[in-house]
């Protein structure tokens, strides 16, 4: 699929967003208050327009492929994952409406793949609100685009991504190799925030990506997918400070020692995780937690909040050799089910 | 009040919990369905009951002054500081009721400080649903009682602790020297949860005291009360996972660079923290995070679910003579405002 990229000579990234440059019109009898339009704003730059309000101003950089290309060099990276703007997935609308965006944004990222020229992957998005459609869609993704796999929320409507209720859309990713890369989304906590509105981003995202990530230890998932390969958004949250006491919790509580059949930290290093912490010290101690195996370059590319220099970070946190080639590449290679010089003879 | 404390010999630790033997009748002419009370379990234990069901079962060390000085020596251990189990703050019952039982409890609490030796100070509970009343209340765990401070929680009734509303409660705090600990209490994020019921203490718990350290942040709580001694419970939970998103969002959103004046991270690292964090790599990168004159030993004595090797944790993690003995007895006597030998001349 992406045979051909050169993954000795720079970094992939896992995590970039894209945003269509427009918006279709809704088909059907009922517009969806949530249905995204877009609207003018400054050079080079759209009003994301949801529920009648600007939701974000974003640059051509979410969906021109030339001015992805252009930067990509600059950020020491060879090839970049791109998945929609979470508030894209669209979960709360009815299944069907859902599905008309999603195909819509699904094949524009199809598009750019094939602009890319072997630089550009993607992830794509399932309306995970009625898992028949998310499966079918799933298909089309893998099946049909030639996607790496999908992007997921961290909850669906409230539910964490490791409730038992995903199962059935676990299972098919896992007979389809598909990567799922679960992203916060619409996060919890939001009454525990004392400030301005990017503090949903800001604290918000990292709890619940935190939570969704002990939701498939506690929950079992990897036990009953094992060959499942699922990672999670900005350096997995808050799961590094949890995962402690849940390992503590599992050895002193019987409920919980009955209920979750592996130690939570032999789990975690089963898991991926992106490295978007914006911190060195972090990283270290994400490496230290998870295994230098599990962690890969991400970036949240091209939002104002993205990290701009991930390989530096890397670079800077003092790994040996090949532990920084398996953060810089390596592992994501191995995540996204790409053929390399590494993984074939 | 304790300074008679021989803190060279052994380690302070301010997070351990007290159950009244018994709770005393409401007086009044509604009986509150959260009242507690006591049901008799096999030896040594009681049942708390609290609307009807037993919210835990405990033993007689939660009451205990005889126990709990045995038990000291062995956790290495001179002066542990009690305070109320989290559950009995009461911030949901009228707040008239609340004071009732609070009372109570600061007045056993004052007992088990007389009957320890000056092995045992307390922080008290006030009921912070009433403003007026928590400071009254203050004022006589502070003024009468001779407490080094109080317990709150992470949230009061949804509200975390650092939203503006709060500031005449930490006024009087920082008028009177009063040591606040802030206890993870009826978290955020329950229904992100899969699992048993013990989750709620072992993710979500963490979660939300992570968030109400990050509200003191965002809040500017430390600027407008500089003396102001404020603490965090479970190793400050998920803030340090929290603190360089929150720092880095801090430098590139102009609404959080308007609203907080001093950088994050800095001011992280004057608030208090207990190592309560299982691990040792956790609580290397907690110093790392928060400072060496930060962090201090907490236990969550005598529950279940507790340190049991909390001095021995601090020893094993390899900090050099100066940062352990910071960690295990010196930072505390500055939280708890006590005088020892290091702090006068």
């Amino acid at each position: 699929m992406h045979a051909s990229v050169c993954h000795g000579c720079g970094g992939i990234d896992v995590h970039s967003h894209v945003v269509p440059e427009n918006f279709p019109r809704h088909l059907g009898a009922r517009l969806p208050p949530e249905w995204p339009s877009m609207a003018p704003a400054h050079a080079c730059h759209r009003h994301v327009m949801i529920s009648g309000k600007v939701y974000r101003t974003v640059s051509d950089a979410c969906w021109s492929t030339t001015r992805r290309l252009q930067d990509l060099p600059g950020m020491g990276l060879d090839l970049q994952v791109i998945s929609p703007m979470p508030e894209l997935l669209s979960y709360w609308m009815d299944a069907a409406d859902a599905h008309q965006l999603l195909r819509y944004t699904n094949d524009v990222m199809a598009a750019m793949v094939d602009e890319g020229g072997g630089r550009i992957a993607a992830l794509g998005a399932v309306p995970l609100q009625d898992l028949d459609l998310a499966v079918a869609e799933l298909e089309y993704v893998v099946g049909t685009l030639g996607f790496a796999g999908v992007e997921v929320g961290s909850n669906i409507n409230g539910v964490p991504i490791g409730a038992p209720r995903f199962d059935p859309f676990f299972e098919a990713c896992e007979a389809l190799g598909a990567a799922v890369f679960v992203h916060a989304l619409r996060p919890a906590g939001m009454d525990r925030l004392v400030g301005p509105a990017p503090l949903q981003q800001v604290l918000g995202y990292p709890g619940d990506v935190g939570l969704a990530a002990a939701s498939v230890i506690t929950g079992g998932l990897i036990g009953r997918r094992p060959r499942l390969r699922i990672a999670f958004s900005h350096g997995g949250g808050t799961l590094a400070s949890l995962l402690p006491r849940l390992q503590q919790g599992w050895a002193v509580f019987p409920a919980l020692k009955e209920s979750i059949d592996v130690a939570p930290a032999d789990q975690a290093r089963r898991l991926f995780y992106d490295t978007l912490v914006f911190d060195t010290a972090t990283l270290r101690h994400l490496v230290a937690s998870f295994g230098a195996d599990q962690l890969m370059v991400g970036t949240d590319y091209p939002f104002n909040f993205h990290d701009r220099t991930p390989v530096q970070r890397i670079e800077a946190a003092g790994f040996d050799a090949d532990t920084a080639a398996a953060l810089v590449y390596r592992n994501a290679g191995r995540f996204l089910g790409l053929t390399t010089k590494e993984t074939t003879p």
